[in-house]
C-alpha cells in the first residue's frame, strides 16, 4: 500500500522505538518523511539523528517543538527565546522544513490570558530573524481551547494568521485538525490561511468520542468524528498540496506493537484521508 | 457574608441534596436564587418543585436544560422538539427566567458538524413561538469546543450570536465562563451580546490547571485561572447586572458537605467574582 504524501510525527511511535529504530521502521513501511521531536534527538544524539536520516532519505516536515513563550518574568521570557533559537538550530542540523511552535499558556499564577497572548507574539517575533539566517520557518501551531491555560494560548487559526500578520514573514501556521475541527471560522480561515503563504504543515488524527483524556487519547484516523476528507479538501484548494502528517498521542495506540502502528496509519491514511 | 446577586446551579449540589434539601438550605445561607435541572424537578414531582421554590421565596435564574437537538432522522428532531416544549412548560410552572439550552453535537454516525449545527437552528426555531406563549425565552449556551461532538456544536460566543441574530426574538445566550474565557474574541463578542440584550444568564465557576477530567473537574471560583472579576466588569459593562450563577460539576466538590460547598461559594463570590 502506498504511503505517499504520508509523514509521520514521531510521537506517533515514541513509546516503541528510538529515532533510528523509527526512522528505519518508517523506511521499511515505505514511508519516507519523518517529524522527530527534540527529545528524541537529544537522545540519539544531534548529529547522529541527522546522518540517520539522511542515511535514510527521509523527508523531515517539521521538528517538534519550540515555543513556551511565556513566562513571569522578562530573563524566563529570554531563555525561552535562547531556547527557542537552540530548537531553530537543531531543525535546520536535521533539514526539517519548519520549527512547530506549541506556543505556552498562562505564566505560572497569572490569569491574564491577553498578556500571556502577547509574550507568545514578542517570542516569535524575537525568533524571525534567526529563523531566516537558519532557514527554518516558525510554524505556530494553534491548539485545541482546552489547552489554553497549560499547553498554548493560541486556540485558534484566525488568531494564529493574526499573529503572522502583524509579524511579516519567516512565521506561518500548522494546520492540526484534532485542535481545530470544530471552529466554525475553520474554513473560511484556511482559505486566508492559502492566500497568505502561510500553511507550512497538516496534522492528522481524529477526535474520540468519547474522549477519555485530555491529552493522551487521541484517535486514529476513521475511529473518530472529524471529517479528514473534507478538511484535506479544503487545505487543498486553499493552495497546499504538502504531506499529512500522523501525529497521535495515545496511551492506548502506544500499547501497540510500532509496526502495526504504521501499517494503521498508512491504511487508514489511504482510506480516511 | 452577604450572597447579594449569588444564584446556585443545583447541579452544584446534586450529589449532596434533592431539590427540597437544597432550596433550604440555600435559604439558610441568605442565598435567594437558584437553576434546577430537570431531573431534580422530575425526582420531586413539578408541583411540588413549583411549591417548595415558592415557599421559600426562591428566584429561579434559569432551568437546565433543553436542547439536544441534533437527530440522526426528522423523526429524532421532532422528537427533541417535543421534549423541548415540555421543558418551556416545565421552566414556566417553576418561573424559571430561561430555559439552558445545551444544544447537542453530532448526530450518531455523523462527520457533519455543519449539518448538526443547522438542527441546532432549525430546532430552536421551532420552539421559539411556543416559548414565547409560555412567556420563557430560549438560553443558547455555548459550550467548551471539546464538548462540540458529544454535547454542543455551539462553542463560541459569537456562534451562539449569530444563531440569534438569523432567529429574531425569544432567544439569548448564557455567558458561562468556564466555556468561553479561552476564546480570543471574548471581549469583543460579550460587548455585542450586551448591545443585543441576548445575554440571559451568567454563569460561573474556574478552570483548574491541570483538568483532570472534561466533564467533572470543573473548579470553585479563585482555584483556577480565569479572571472572573474582569469578565464580570465587561458584563456589567455590556448593560448586563444581574445575577451570576455558580455551576460546579466537580466529583471533588460533590464529595464535601453541602453546607461546605455553599459557603465556599458565598466566601469565594464574595472575593473573586
Amino acid at each position: 500500500m502506498s504511503a505517499k504524501g504520508l509523514s509521520i510525527n514521531l510521537a506517533t511511535v515514541r513509546e516503541q522505538w528510538n529515532l533510528r529504530e523509527a526512522v528505519e521502521a518508517c523506511r521499511r513501511h515505505g514511508i519516507s518523511m519523518i517529524d522527530p521531536w527534540r527529545d528524541q534527538v537529544a537522545k540519539m544524539g544531534l548529529e547522529e539523528s541527522a546522518r540517520i536520516i539522511r542515511d535514510n532519505g527521509m523527508r523531515v516536515t517539521g521538528y517538534c517543538r519550540g515555543g513556551f513563550f511565556p513566562a513571569p518574568d522578562a530573563s524566563g521570557r529570554a531563555a525561552a527565546i535562547d531556547g527557542n533559537k537552540r530548537a531553530l538550530d537543531e531543525a535546520a542540523a536535521i533539514g526539517a522544513e519548519c520549527l512547530v511552535l506549541v506556543v505556552g499558556g498562562l505564566p505560572q499564577g497569572s490569569r491574564d490570558i491577553a498578556a500571556a497572548r502577547q509574550m507568545v507574539a514578542d517570542g516569535i517575533d524575537a525568533c524571525r530573524d534567526h529563523a531566516r539566517a537558519v532557514g527554518v520557518p516558525l510554524a505556530i501551531e494553534p491548539l485545541h481551547p482546552m489547552y489554553a491555560a497549560d499547553r498554548a494560548c493560541v486556540n485558534t487559526l484566525g488568531q494564529a494568521l493574526d499573529i503572522c500578520d502583524a509579524l511579516g514573514p519567516d512565521v506561518g501556521i500548522v494546520i492540526d485538525v484534532y485542535h481545530l475541527w470544530w471552529d466554525p471560522d475553520f474554513e473560511s480561515q484556511i482559505a486566508r490561511a492559502g492566500r497568505d503563504k502561510r500553511i507550512l504543515a497538516h496534522h492528522i488524527c481524529d477526535w474520540l468520542v468519547p474522549t477519555k483524556d485530555l491529552l493522551l487519547d487521541r484517535g486514529m484516523m476513521g475511529d473518530g468524528v472529524i471529517d479528514l476528507r473534507q478538511i484535506r479538501a479544503l487545505i487543498e484548494a486553499a493552495g497546499y498540496t504538502g504531506p499529512q502528517e500522523v501525529e497521535i498521542l495515545s496511551t492506548d495506540w502506544w500499547k501497540r506493537p510500532g509496526d502495526e502502528v504504521l501499517a494503521a496509519c498508512i491504511e487508514r491514511f489511504r482510506e480516511y484521508c
